[in-house]
């Protein structure tokens, strides 16, 4: 059933989330430390069994010069840089394992699938830990550090994800004129996060993306992982506004205040995990050119295999 | 939480199945009226947007010489006959996209996937009809023509499954030497079936096998697709035996009788959906060389990405 | 809890859906086509044990001129014609065991109660097969041959309970002038397809009819089995369309556009199943008289003994 | 699936209930109370609308002399006393519409049919009020007044239920050698109280019967309304041996302790409401024959109008 | 997720209920019939372990003149009269355990804590029972005696929290001018109705008050226990009427319509068991002056010890 | 129901845990380098309202030297030296707020609460937060860097636990003599871990312990926390043997290999949480006196508050 608004309402619907006076100022510091860290790129060709593609473990440093793992996954023997696309993983997921995720190569992209601090245990295997303390919080990652935007999980991992694009700029296979960036759910809210964080992206290809809309989110559903934040204001009932400040500084409605980048933004109007206004409110908040793909009857899953088709066509008008 | 038996005990269980004693005539003969239609493949290419593979929309006489819809993909520009795996899919699936399942072309098999009759709409399309009568059944394909041996709707798909193998060998980019069968779950099943119906495969690799120990398996789980047979039995509560004898002609336990490739079969202990002691009751009735995968903690995921690893591992010994 | 809008919404709610232009040409090619067949009623007394009623095992020929078993209940002994109600039975139901379903007949009425085509096995059993091909679907019967209308499965079941009327007639225990069509659920759907698609039943007595304004069920309910078209639709995500298109033939707010006869519906303000906006939608298309049960506190079950009370009172004024 | 012991270890178990020294004295101090109260019936004819089944409106003298309400049917006309079924109802409902149950009128019988005092609201309407306070208790009827047996509320309704054969006795419409008890479930429960504290039932006929082995009962299923005592006893933990006692008193397994009449007992082998063991508990317990329909793959449904069926077959039997 | 209107809507909603002409006169009978009873109170002090707080067993005449239970307990050797605070028990509570609610006494208040009659077993003991004779019921408390205004069970529990006031008015350790009545849910349905009845208490602190608005109540949850009443008309369907005219005696939204004492009323927008629009209807309606503790991510647990910290605040500010 | 093995063999069950040889090592070390830093307690009265309690914010150094913060509670102006219970928490709580958990102070104990680092936040706030890297993990904290002893998060907590004694050592109000340590679910995992490491608590009393017999704990329940390792395995199944081996140094029938204070443990029969036969492995593998007390018909809450009552007792014996 559908989950939110109809889509009459949805095209204009404008969050009420508010942008803090420093936004710009946490965000440009917040990197600046990070890139005093060097990228420092290592990347190892491993035996996977496969024949049509080369894939590399690669490591490089992220927030706080910590080791992010990936995966590169190339043509094999490809030669020369590549149109490359840089992808963030959902809620929960890890890098997984080589076998996996074979799309992006087999296409002809040298891909970067960037593992997540902390997480990949639910549904496929990471190799990344998460390094800083954190406060009182539900177990996931939502509310970790919620306390302050300086000690916020999210800080961590959109370093991260921004800090990846400078890894693939360092790699030998790929053509720093033409990356993109992408990924489902968590991994779309990176990828919006990077397209308003960095100016040197392509292309935005974010699937059902999560983190959008926290004070819409938090309220009108009771799916995971937004209701990570509902249990943890349930016990916290008196820190309602600290934690929403802090996730202000995180909310997909002002990550992409300052993106360039053409973005292709996927929709399903059943999803309870990421409820259509939340994307919506990304969508309508998005200053570039947004293609939007609406699909009636899905939830989370959204247009599946037929999004990455879609992606294909998309990446091929932008990327040549 | 464990499902079923603990582990000593599954390694010597044996299901208390019988084969009924027309039960080669009826598979010879089933077998036969399928083979009066000429096998009759057709193999288009179609544009994917893949540089790694070529694929091609395929099609074959199946059971009754309906056409049965599948894939198949092969490295781009591959010369000379490919080992080659024939693969079955789960339930409510179909063939799907063509951006998915690129793994076994990827590691330089030809790879055909047969779609499922009537199935393709849970999880994946497909884009084969089922075509028979159906008396009243429970919605889904497990009670669908029960009545009668020869009306169930697995005598029709195991045919298909066979054909499939025929089919593949009259493709030239196989190997017809070298053709392995596989699935998971109810792909699993097929596979089964497919090995013990043909002396020509040289692999079975079933995953979390469906369609196994049937007097147990209809007992002992709630989980769906198993469940199917039981509601329908409780409505159709005088016709227990006859549905029983309708399933002996189908049980993986008398399917392997006459198997005689080397088998490579996973088992998930905290499996609900296939009980490990219905897959064991397939494993201890196989009568050749069986290596087994068990996973401790694992439902009806089984090994996952493991099993395809260790998939590839056993076809490099078996194929070459 | 209330499903959907408040009553004083529901008393002026219309439909969205639209009727093809070629709807009656649609249905009156359907119907002459089965009409080629000779009804061909057979009806065979059965022992039953029962005193005071005497049992009939019916068939008649239906759509594509296949057999369709059904009861048929008259008072022991009864001579002369008889005030008739043609019933038709809910989803996955069958016309049931001989010792069900007294009340019409303990009334006075001859009572013919259709099976339905492959159903039969989820609550009560039934013994009519289904016949035709069915493309991939989801398990259930709402979505089996829902690529086009002319394979889709009510267009089989609703000329089944079209023909089902002739077949009344042709029994000696029925007038002929006195004939009521009647049903719960998709039993009242098929009343109310009747009802548009014949002129000579004298009342409809349609219960929580199911099978309406599919334009709004599909999206407004997760409840079985409008469910199983969002189910569809989510794999078949590009079919949107094709679909709503195939179902636009066969929906209550189009199949009532020509009914005359006065009717009783029923409707639950609690009912997920067939949530009440979706019934009203059929309620105020039907373009003769209707008088309406409304139940504040009920879901599916709506008036339960209380509408079949009614039912008798509204019957007797229509019949004498 | 199987909710309890495998069939070859039901068909000898034996519960481990005890009977207390004073249960005689008990049920006999009880029951002489009650009789204290001349049974007191009236009969008033309804107006139904059917015309094959005469229906009567009856009260008469239970538990402390208070009215308890019946439906008496008989078939229309009936001269002469009728074999007589009278029957107990099901937990939760009441003695229902008019319209509903006609089947033992149908087939020749008296069928009075007794309400259920404070119930009658769940699935059908009831009209007879339980009259006796009641100690702190879980919502519903198994914990009313569990402190002792004097003050449970199974002591008032199985003193109901005897009461209802004095009724039946005095109407004239009874023929009094040829009654049977019968009910399902909680009704089949009192179906076995009675015929162990009456001698002149002639036929015993309890389908899927509850209010058995509590010592098990209470242990092995989390399924209302065993589970009532199971979260009566979590709150009231240092009472659990009392409770015990009380339901020592009006365990099935001690109440057939004195039955003479034939019996027929049905049970479900995936029954979670009534499990098994508890229903083969009484079985095995019972002092005279018994018939046993056993279910295989049925729940607490049982063998639903299969179980009409036999039940029919049965009687014809014993009361010719 | 918000379980009802935003809170912009809240703060101005008004129920649809109405209040009976007699309503006045109902609750002036009703309560001097139970003065006719001397009220009667004991209090025994017991051994608890603890040696800050004396905590005494207390009994009194409720409705009908019946025993009431209670816990007194007060600062270990406090002599003087205290501020008193009466509390009512939350919907399957009882009285509870001695060394349980220690909060009041700890803060140098004398606390009664009353027994809620015939509940007392769901999640903590209780001693008292319910007297009178009820008719058919859902299992549960809302419907006990719904049939009329005066054999609802409510009348008798309300009746019994006036007479606690009356109850702790007797005790020495009370100071009968600083009064103040508390409770949590139905307590804090308790606390708004003695508010009404009685003009001696000095504050009413009803934290997620239950039993308001039941017409909005009744139709907007599926939670238990409103959700009781919904089911019993789902039965009872041609009693809405009835019910709602008895119920409509005990709304709180009429209860307070004398009220004079100042109250602290919480709520938790995301509660499912008392809807916030339902709490709204009684602050809106409530004549005296009334603080709102709203909680925007709590559920039916509220401010938890947050709304206990303020209600102390409160108290001070109050009782002095 | 009963979620375990029967009590008679519950009484002579013993886990297959095994214990790794450089146990007591792993854990002198481990405590050692906690005391290289100074427990530094620091305790500052708060105010809260309480007359009879007085209540302090402290501190202390915990593993690694970092703040745990606890709550204080005394009998209010108590003058010297008290028996002290310090007390543990259960999963995913915090010391929540200065109004609960009045019991023990209220008996007149020194009442030492400690905070659980990084929980807090589920259903009691908390203040304390976790300081470690953790690798990829399951939300929650069963998982936290189970890759190794050294990195395992209750490495961390287990050491808090062992340090609060030192810190209730250090404070004025408690007497050194008599301690005992105390906890429900994890806080009684915390109490058999403590009875194990020191030799100078004087009782230990654990409510359902949690952590114990990992082996078969995480085999027979699918209920949280537990199913947090079952979680991580099904993902990480090539890790099966590492993860053990981690939990082999934190399992409660590893921990109280050298406990010598008399226990009191209690165990709820049908727990699905911490299911009985892994309480019972703690149980029987406690090397000093040890009482029991079981609860029949309960789950996860034990006996309750009786289990204090009982604990009140015991203490009363050990510590006079």
């Amino acid at each position: 059933m559908l989950t939110d608004l109809p889509l009459d309402q949805l095209i204009s619907y404008r969050s009420s989330q508010t942008r803090p006076d420093d936004f710009e100022e946490f965000w440009d510091t917040t990197l600046a430390e990070a890139r005093q860290h060097d990228v420092d790129v290592s990347a190892e060709l491993v035996e996977t069994g496969l024949t049509t593609i080369d894939t590399y473990d690669v490591a490089f440093a992220g927030y706080g010069g910590e080791r992010i793992r990936a995966w590169l996954r190339v043509p094999a023997g490809a030669s020369g840089p590549l149109p490359t696309v840089v992808e963030y993983i959902g809620y929960g997921g890890g890098r997984g394992h080589v076998l996996d995720n074979l799309t992006w190569a087999s296409a002809g992209y040298a891909h970067l699938y960037m593992d997540t601090r902390g997480q990949g245990s639910r549904w496929s295997v990471g190799h990344t830990p998460d390094s800083a303390a954190s406060g009182p919080q539900i177990p996931g990652f939502v509310t970790r550090g919620i306390e302050d935007p300086s000690t916020y999980y999210y800080r961590r991992l959109y370093t991260d994800a921004v800090r990846a694009v400078d890894a693939a700029r360092a790699l030998p296979q790929v053509d720093v004129e033409r990356i993109a960036v992408h990924g489902r759910s968590q991994g779309g809210a990176l990828t919006l996060a990077v397209a308003g964080l960095r100016n040197d992206v392509r292309a935005a290809l974010a699937f059902v993306p999560f983190l959008s809309d926290f004070p819409r989110a938090t309220r009108i559903t009771d799916a995971q992982p937004y209701r990570e934040v509902a249990d943890y204001l349930a016990t916290h009932r008196e820190d309602v506004a600290r934690a929403h400040r802090t996730l202000s500084y995180f909310d997909g409605v002002n990550m992409v205040s300052r993106a360039s980048a053409p973005a292709l933004i996927s929709v399903g109007l059943m999803d309870p995990v990421c409820p259509p206004s939340t994307v919506y409110a990304a969508i309508n908040a998005y200053p570039a050119p947004c293609e939007v793909l609406t699909w009636d009857y899905n939830g989370h899953e959204g247009g599946g295999p037929v999004d990455v088709e879609r992606a294909l066509t998309f990446l091929k008008a932008q990327l040549g």
